[in-house]
């Protein structure tokens, strides 16, 4: 008996025309675990439906390769006479049937014998613009509609589903609650300024205009973080994968104006300790997924080394596919493995000062306490422990005002300054990419939150029912947040995250 | 042994404390299953960390009930001696110490007998808006921050989270790959004018405004479904369960300004029945996997007999609840067993036709061939049938400009008439609802669906990319949708989808 992996796609096709004779052998059910397609015979017919990838046209000959995107394995057609090929190239759609056979080729177990052939939808060849030669990562972009048929983005989308579907389950397994947080709101979660407004609240300079579809300002969310606390304090524990937006004019491989945000609330928290344990154990697990035996991993690592492959010859992502190829086991191995650094951010500057002492011209000077870290001294914190990196407890002035404050013996402590307050947050930072998400302990005292709103000048009647969960029943809690687009570019190595998305929107670019 | 059910989440906790002596027993892992917690001693001290949902305090006793959402299970508290229920009321935060013992009163196997309390959280019982009794569901709407608090919204929270895991499992066993699209878009799927338009674009009697962010008018989606054909005709099998936006002034049940829609597509479909029986079997296996064992489905069933209990008191959803109470698992049983009906429009009026002839008074006169059936006149047909229907085959000049005409030798078989042109689409209507989702094949043929672009006067510059979808290896295709609130009603038996979204929108109101 002889065996091959197809796509699944492909064998579901294939498995409706031999299920005449071979139901028995073939009714896996349809489960994706079904990868591997027995056969019996090479005189049974089956139909393909697939479109072409490539294509070696001979005088009597022409091997075809197909693929329908539902792995990124394709089968070999072998078209035998003159002519068969005819109106067949790089993109084209087609119909075949025929007989699956052991393969004399190199790199297939079998392949299509093709008796009958027909072509769905042609392709022209001078005009398509998804040509088999690695094209620029910039004029993927702009055909971000055709993208999707290199086989580089088919995987990279693949790998996505899969990462969404480890975390769902992991936060499922973790009695986490999948709410669906509002995009359209009038809150402003992080005091961001660089927001989409919604066109429909008419100017004040023209107060004749049709009444407003909202009675107040409204505008996309930047973060679902302050609507999931909600549902949190009813729930205990909720999180969501939902869009987020910011009309930032950024044009950095890292941002995006539409991006997913992953985002957990959990109740009952009271460590930074504590929430660490949460985000350090759930990365941990879900990388752990990714070395399983099922079918979405085993696939997922298919992809992963078709990804690595694949963006080599792209000039943009280069440097981190290197490092990406040659390590495409020991970047998850560094997480899955030992546990994640955990220093302050104090101690993070004393280190990165006594690193530019020894080290002027390679490492720059740290900054100023109270000050940011820039995003190369971060890359150098994870690099120098060789993995991820908590850097927690910033001072107050560089975070939002909703983070709970460092309880001051502990401060004063860390920091030995009086001045110094910080907060219960932390920044976690990956080798090689740096930020890859961040949390904090919220501030759940009603008064507090009252005195930090009014010390910031901020509305108070903007946050009245942000100010109500403290009110009634309030909980001591925490959370934290990772851009989705973030995460996936990790795993795939991918540097722009402009490449992980279906259709990517940045300042001046939203076709489509 | 005595075992007792409690949430999770709780057990957790208390699994935490007991775990100093009796892990062989409780560590089931971190799994959801484990929702039987064993008890071999009334004498470990355990920590429980809760909501109080309600409380009865006489002279030396106090009983208290405990929740912290995980699940709509509560444990019983006791506090024996006065005054140690101080500062407790509906809706306060507790940490308790005591012991777990076999209870004497009814409705639990067991209580927690409290030798330690601390209130986290005060409540003020007379400002608290969510009182024990039933609240309309108006005052609730307007209290979504806090509506999260309620039995009932908690349990319709769960619901929706285990039913969409549900069919994102289903998804994946059928080999859809899920994706995000997007929310800023430049395209209009239906033809629908009335959109959220993003702020950015200045108006053209301003042409010095500053530099727009995006060069062309953006919007926020109506459908992703344009968006999906695109990696469908690379992935063949593509779906989303993402936000889509309209700026209606509808103030009906069944509208909001902000909802989730699950949309799916499929290449390689080239009959109409062929996605039927896809929607079907994604509907019925769903509705199956909700009878199941695992403990997402049992969770998902006692949160559906919570819902029940809960929403006969508000008038406005009483007489489908009513309906829903009686009918949980015939609800259910409907759907699952017996074929959906599948008749044409053309077919459709005529049976409405002759069901007024026999009844004028209680069933209205049909639509004229080229009409629109009525919500009236969709449940009707769905009530007739005592179970799900298609309607097939509606005028074209009812639908949308990509939908697939049907052949005309088909259409004039069915209408009798050479004018009545029809496309190969769908609505599903459901019994005491009406529509629940609607689908189509698409048209894949580029000069036909030319024609059309130029028949309707749209501006084909706006639809180049999608007609690049069929000028390269174009593939017969098809797809279907459904508003994801309206699943959730229908299940929940909530026939006001306000009530089944965390944070609703709609005309007037976006607050928070």
């Amino acid at each position: 008996m002889r065996t091959t992996t197809v796509g699944y796609y492909l064998s579901a096709n294939i498995r409706t025309i031999l299920s005449t004779g071979r139901t028995t052998l073939l009714t896996h059910g349809a489960s994706s675990q079904a990868d591997k397609l027995p056969m019996q015979q090479n005189t049974d017919e089956v139909e393909v439906k697939a479109w072409i990838k490539s294509i070696r046209a001979h005088k009597n000959v022409a091997f075809i390769e197909l693929n329908d995107g539902s792995s990124a394995e394709s089968l070999q057609g072998v078209l035998k006479g003159g002519g068969k090929a005819e109106g067949m190239t790089n993109g084209t759609s087609v119909k075949l049937r025929g007989r699956l056979q052991q393969s004399k080729g190199q790199g297939q177990d079998v392949e299509l014998v093709v008796d009958e052939a027909m072509v769905l939808g042609v392709c022209d060849s001078e005009l398509y613009p998804i040509q088999k030669k690695a094209l620029p990562a910039a004029l993927l972009r702009e055909n971000a509609h055709l993208r999707f048929r290199t086989t580089q983005t088919a995987a990279i989308m693949r790998i996505r589903d899969a990462l969404a579907r480890d975390w769902h389950d992991w936060f499922e397994e973790h009695n986490f609650i999948h709410i669906h947080t509002p995009i359209l709101t009038g809150s402003d979660c992080e005091g961001v300024g660089e927001v989409f407004t919604i066109h429909d609240h008419p100017p004040p300079s023209n107060p004749t205009a049709p009444e407003p579809f909202f009675p107040h300002p409204t505008h996309l969310t930047v973060s679902s973080q302050l609507h999931l606390e909600a549902p949190t304090l009813a729930l205990s524990r909720t999180y969501t994968l939902s869009p987020s937006f910011r009309a930032e004019p950024s044009m950095t491989s890292r941002h995006l104006s539409e991006f997913y945000m992953l985002e957990a609330e959990l109740a009952w928290e009271e460590s930074l300790d504590g929430l660490l344990n949460i985000v350090e154990g759930g990365i941990r697990d879900v990388v752990q997924k990714a070395s399983g035996q099922c079918w979405r991993s085993k696939r997922m690592r298919e992809d992963l080394a078709i990804v690595a492959k694949c963006h080599l010859d792209a000039e943009e992502h280069k440097s981190l596919a290197i490092e990406q190829t040659r390590n495409l086991q020991s970047h998850f191995y560094q997480i899955s493995t030992k546990p994640f650094t955990r220093l302050t951010y104090t101690s993070a500057l004393q280190l990165l000062a006594s690193l530019h002492h020894s080290s002027p011209t390679s490492v720059s000077a740290p900054p100023k306490w109270g000050e940011g870290i820039s995003t190369e001294h971060e890359k150098l914190l994870a690099q120098h422990f060789n993995g991820p990196v908590f850097v927690t407890r910033y001072p107050k002035s560089l975070k939002p005002f909703y983070m709970l404050p460092t309880p001051s013996e502990i401060t004063l402590q860390e920091t030995h300054s009086p001045e110094g307050e910080t907060v219960e947050c932390f920044d976690l930072l990956f080798p090689a990419w740096g930020e890859m998400a961040g949390g904090s302990l919220r501030e759940h005292r009603l008064p507090n939150l009252l005195h930090t709103i009014n010390r910031l000048g901020m509305k108070k009647e903007n946050y009245d029912w942000y100010l109500d969960l403290r009110k009634y029943g309030s909980v001591p809690h925490g959370g934290w947040g990772m851009g989705w687009e973030r995460w996936v570019g990790w795993v795939t190595g991918l540097n722009n995250i402009r490449d992980v998305v279906a259709f990517p929107r940045w300042k001046g670019h939203c076709k489509y």
